[in-house]
Formats: structure tokens, C-alpha cells, sequence
């Protein structure tokens, strides 16, 4: 038989995905994300950059990329951003090609981001996964911000109404993660990442 | 705190997917598709309509719904029929509401088809999911084909074209899903099961 015919039909995607995650404060992604990165393999979560100085113990790449305004406004210029905004007078923003020499190296790569960061992300990154994390109800989001139990009411209220402005942007992303169990939030991130790396279009070198 | 805030953000879809499997001979899907019926909930095998006779030990609505010619016909015209197809004189077919009765239970319906088949369905059930199993190489499929070791060399080559031919239409499916490990295909398909329960779009009532 010859060597050609061993040729695979199909040949699995090399690179990576970048899953872009939102969800308000109460929807409990930083725990599901967490239970995630410590049982899939191949798993980065991505860096961001900023201006702002960096804190006692922050490194460069680690909790962000730290750059001067002269350097982040010409990555944005050079199309360097997958999207950025400014926050009490600095930028933050996601650089791409941090992400994409991740997914060349075929890590699937997690980017945790509000809302209008993710749209921007999805229009400059078209081929990216987009994720709502949601608390299962109004009622059980605010038992989990209560449930911490050092704010005051007027806080919880605030947080409260931001976190349902968030989510009435939910249907804008591809997937909706009800988290009313970590496990199981978990489990269904974990077959989206399963499932869109089988995805015919993904199946092009 | 009033009920009314109980009230779920996101109602989980209630209704049970359609996932319509094509797979050349040889691609492995009848194993693998019992090991997913072994290990997941709430699924149920699509059962046909035909106009061919029952033969011994076969029961109505068990391996076919056995119609008569004039019974299918009406369904055809009624648009009863999913899909359908004439064999050696006979209809065969799947019933629309036998389909949408299961997914009502909730159940996920598998419907298990060759291509053709399979794009009709696509055309009359366009929230249907669709998955190709495929063989890793010509090389594997050839000698899985020879493996079962008791047809003749002309048959052999015979599968072996009208596989390759089916492969060539992968590119119609959303999912092609590689068959080089069983339990890493089954454990692909249930992810996409999981994760198509998620897709926002269905989330709706």
C-alpha cells in the first residue's frame, strides 16, 4: 500500500481557540474557570496589557503586560488589539498577538472580559467562541453578592442592577452557561471547547 | 422577596435536539453511537417508515413504523415525512411526528442516515444538528472494510469507493467527528450534544 492513502481525510485543527468569557459579578466564572484550567489540558488564560504602573509583586506578562501610552496607542494603531478601553486614565486591552502565538502553539485560549470588550473581541476575532456565564436567577444572584457579607446595602443594590444589565446582553454571545452547579457550568464549557474544535469549518489547515 | 424573582433568567430549553448521523461503512458509527446510547441519558433511536413487509420477529414502531404504500404517500403529501427515499420498490422514511413527539418529552432524538437523507433533513428541520463520522484514512477504512475478512476482493473495493465518495460530502455536516479511538469519538459526540444544548438560539421557549 502506498504512503499517500495514509494521508488522514480530515486533519484536526492546530490551533487553538480563543474562547472569549463574560458574566457578571455573582455568576460565579472565576470559580467555574478555575475548576476548568485545573482538569483540561492545552488551557491558557490570556494576558492583558495596560499602562498603568505595575503593583508590588506584579511581573510583565504575568498580571499584565505593561506598556507606556506610546507603545499601547501604536499597537492599537498597527491593529495590535483584539479590543482595549481606557479606565481612570489608562488603557487596558487585550494584544493579539500575544493571543495568537498561544492558539499557533494550539492552546486553546480563555479571555475572561466584560461585556463591550467581548463584542469588540468578536468583531475583530470572528472565528472566536463567545460564552455567557449566568446565575440561574435574580433571587439566587443576590443571596451569592449578599452572601459575602461585607458590603452595604446601597453596594449590593448597585451590584445588583449592573450585573442585570449584563445579563440582558446574554443573546448576544453563542452560548448561554446557566450556573446554578460549579460542576456542572464546568462540564458544559468543557464540551463547548470538545465540540468547536470538531466544527467542519475548523477543519482547514 | 417576592416569588416573581425566583423566576429563571434563562428557562432551559425543554425541547430535546435532533442529531442526524451519517458515517460511511467502516467509519464506526454503529459502535460508537451504542456506546453513547450505553453511557447517555434521555436519547432515543429515530425509528423509520417503511412499505416493505414486516418479516419475522419484527415489530411495529420497535425496527419500522410498516405503513402501507397509500399511508406513506399521505404523509409525503401531508409533509409528515422528515426525509424519504424509494428502495427496490419500497418507501422508506422518517416520520416527522414521531421525531417531534420524542423531542417534546425531551428526549434527544439520534437519527442515524445516509447523506442524502441527511440533507433533506436539514432542509425540513433546519434546528437539526448535523454530524459526519469519519474514518481517520483510506488506509485505516480499507483495512477496517477487509477486517471483517469474508467478502470478496471486488466488493471490498466496491465500499471502499462508495465511502470515499460519501466522505466527500463531510463538508455538508456542522461536526465531522474522526474515528480513530471509539471512546474519544463517542465522548466527541456527547459534547456536542451538551454543547448544543447551551447555543443560545435555544433557549428559547
Amino acid at each position: 500500500m502506498s504512503e499517500a492513502v495514509e494521508t488522514p481525510f480530515f486533519k484536526r485543527p492546530r490551533k487553538g481557540l480563543l474562547i472569549v468569557v463574560s458574566g457578571p459579578s455573582g455568576s460565579g466564572k472565576g470559580t467555574v474557570l478555575k475548576q476548568l484550567f485545573a482538569h483540561r489540558k492545552g488551557m491558557f488564560y490570556s494576558v492583558s496589557a495596560t499602562t498603568r504602573a505595575p503593583r508590588p509583586g506584579e511581573e510583565d506578562g504575568k498580571q499584565y503586560f505593561f506598556l507606556t501610552h506610546g507603545e499601547f496607542e501604536k499597537k492599537i494603531d498597527e491593529g495590535d488589539m483584539l479590543e482595549h478601553a481606557s479606565y481612570c486614565g489608562n488603557y487596558y486591552g487585550t494584544p493579539r498577538s500575544a493571543v495568537e502565538e498561544k492558539r499557533t502553539a494550539g492552546l486553546d485560549v480563555i479571555l475572561e472580559i466584560e461585556v463591550q470588550g467581548a463584542m469588540q473581541v468578536k468583531k475583530s476575532c470572528p472565528d472566536c467562541v463567545t460564552v455567557f456565564i449566568a446565575p440561574p436567577s435574580a433571587a439566587e444572584l443576590e443571596r451569592r453578592l449578599r452572601g459575602r457579607g461585607t458590603e452595604p446595602d446601597d453596594v449590593i443594590r448597585d451590584r445588583l442592577e449592573t450585573a442585570k444589565g449584563e445579563i440582558g446582553s446574554a443573546d448576544k454571545y453563542e452560548y448561554i452557561v446557566v450556573n446554578d452547579n460549579v460542576e456542572s457550568a464546568e462540564n458544559i464549557i468543557d464540551s463547548i471547547i470538545t465540540a468547536e474544535k470538531s466544527k467542519t469549518s475548523r477543519f482547514v489547515d
